[in-house]
């Protein structure tokens, strides 16, 4: 008996309708045995930059060969491309408009597959604005029963391929202090602010410096938000570790008013160990 | 080994609550070996019209043999029957209020079960509000174990079951327009606006008049919501062929305000093609 | 084949984030033949009372054997623990803060693991903000795979885990009628107000006399919200057994406007044979 394969499944179609339901239906008419999940079946609408944040930081927890389907697709019915592509631990199938770029880079390329083939669609006669149903659904069943890849259509270079990234800054102030400049990039349901800073180990205990919009907070670097005070704004990195300001029991969102996309800087002290390994 | 048998839920019992997961812990406790999917866990509170239309335009994409649970039970506890459907392809089972009706007369009806056998509820004595667990979830799981219909009840005719439809009129004003009219039938998450009008092509690029409420609407007829211009309320076939209002990267329902089960007049060109073939 | 053995996850992770998504992740690649449900994917934030009563309602529905992962946990990276409950017919994963006891309790311990066992976590260095993924996911799966529960810690006794109860009290104003006192306990998506009174036969047709907060209704007692009028507010015994406060079609939430953990109290006419039964 063949090992079950898993589909996960990331869109915007939310919770209430039927268009997730209808993508499982679809699957599972073409593979049976196949173990649908979701990274989240309600993703922030058309929205490409938190769906490519929502997948980039979760994807890596699934077990080697699972195949993401990522539908986030504001262009459907567009010129845009519907892609495939390999990396080295995962198969991904998605417009491509950016949403994997993050994560198929960090992962590695294997290969990148433009999909063209109407054989592997729904129907020979698709829709316009349902294209997880009639394109991506059943592509990423057809690769769950092992066919071959380069059927799907033709073989294209990362060059061809939308961009997007999470990128920020670093700069050393003095010995014990960094400027750090990115995004935000999600905000969670708990109101927690994400942002792109990562990759810097802040010294807990210690005040840092947050600029966002007109603001300027001073807030407390903690090692978890439920180390916060009442009405406490702090700063920490989050369980995917990025830097993110929360508040313990309530929402950091509703206190602050910001949203994905704005900028945000942070002054603040560094761990001893990581200046030393500089 | 027999194949895995699929239950697909439809509920408005939302995703907060635990009513989904009893059902699920009912199913299972009968068929451990079952596999379980959602049309939706959250469909419109109450609300039967709109849940037939979740119902009626996903059911088609599942396998031959899916057994649909599908609750949306406001008159639970009171005289209202509780049915099982065997169709040519599929099994319903849901409270008879008209949820199914469209489905399964598209579907053509093999058999109708008015439901009363207690062995198969949960039990002898059952509760007065929750009867997805006590009676609609253990019957489907029993079905998916290959109970023989005929024991769940009195087989009873399409006559006497609950009738509900997505009526609309279709009138030719003249060679190349025509006049349709019908009823919004469901508002999704994103705020896109179906009616019940459809099998009909409408040539895009042209302008159609829309009315509902006391608005008359001049909209660009389009292939898709991500043709429209910002800010453009746009009119499109849906991807399951309902005629819907929409708009690029926002909500149609948030500008009109209108709301399921309201009056809505088209006056739109149709595609030569179909002109022709008339 | 060994059968598939079910987990069953109760969080507030939500349905938009990906947090719940990576639990699955993570459980299945240590066990990727699980099978995964959820009470609920999207219990209110933070709340330890409520989401005691999602799981103290629900998991008798599940198989014998099933494995409740229940993550409602405000207190993460702080010191509170995390433990491990075999009961007579279930496992339960949680952090120790109250959300499984009266469950446990009532389907009796067997034995109590404190967790410690680095092994089991995700890896040697876990976040502090995401032990849902780090602790609670991975010792839930390698239960399912068959790890014997006493190499994931050392066991601790009932009376060393945090205690909560849904407590009541129940007077006998005079032959026919009583009056009990408890607190709102949960409120559901419909708007439904459940409180802690519950093993009470309350005389259907009567009026109860309900107070809350300073208000003081007379609702009509029935077998089932579905019969009650509109606009008017009744007093029934929930799918669970709690004496619930709700409405026809509408939200009794939106009208009262009370919150959970709120006292309520109840004067009503009991049932002929609950007071003969005395």
């Amino acid at each position: 008996m063949l090992k079950r394969r898993t589909i996960a499944i990331l869109t915007d179609y939310g919770v209430s309708d039927n268009y997730n339901g209808t993508l499982e239906g679809v699957i599972r008419k073409i593979n049976p045995d196949i173990d649908i999940t979701y990274i989240t079946p309600n993703a922030k609408n058309f929205n490409i930059f938190t769906g490519a944040y929502l997948l980039n930081t979760s994807y890596r927890y699934f077990k080697k060969n699972t195949i993401f389907l990522v539908i986030v697709d504001p262009g459907v019915g567009t010129q845009r491309n519907a892609i495939l592509v390999k990396t080295n631990n995962y198969y991904f199938v998605a417009p491509d408009n950016g949403v994997l770029y993050p994560t198929i880079v960090e992962d590695n390329i294997d290969k990148i597959i433009r999909i063209s083939n109407k054989k592997f669609y729904l129907s020979e006669s698709i829709s316009n604005t349902f294209h997880g149903r009639d394109i991506f659904a059943p592509v990423a069943s057809y690769i769950s029963v092992g066919v071959d890849l380069n059927v799907f259509g033709e073989e294209i270079s990362k060059s061809e391929i939308v961009k997007l990234d999470f990128s920020y800054t670093l700069e050393r102030i003095n010995e014990n202090k960094v400027k750090a400049c990115g995004k935000i990039v999600y905000i969670d349901h708990f109101g927690n602010i994400a942002t792109t800073i990562r990759n810097v180990k802040l010294r807990t205990g210690e005040k840092a410096l947050v600029s966002l919009r007109d603001k300027q907070l001073e807030l407390r670097v903690v090692r978890t938000f439920a180390e916060g005070k009442e009405n406490e704004l702090v700063l920490y990195s989050n369980g995917y570790g990025f830097i993110e300001i929360g508040i313990n029991m309530s929402s950091a969102s509703n206190i602050l008013g910001v949203k994905e996309g704005e900028d945000v800087c942070i002054e603040a002290y560094i761990q001893e160990d990581s200046n030393h390994s500089t």
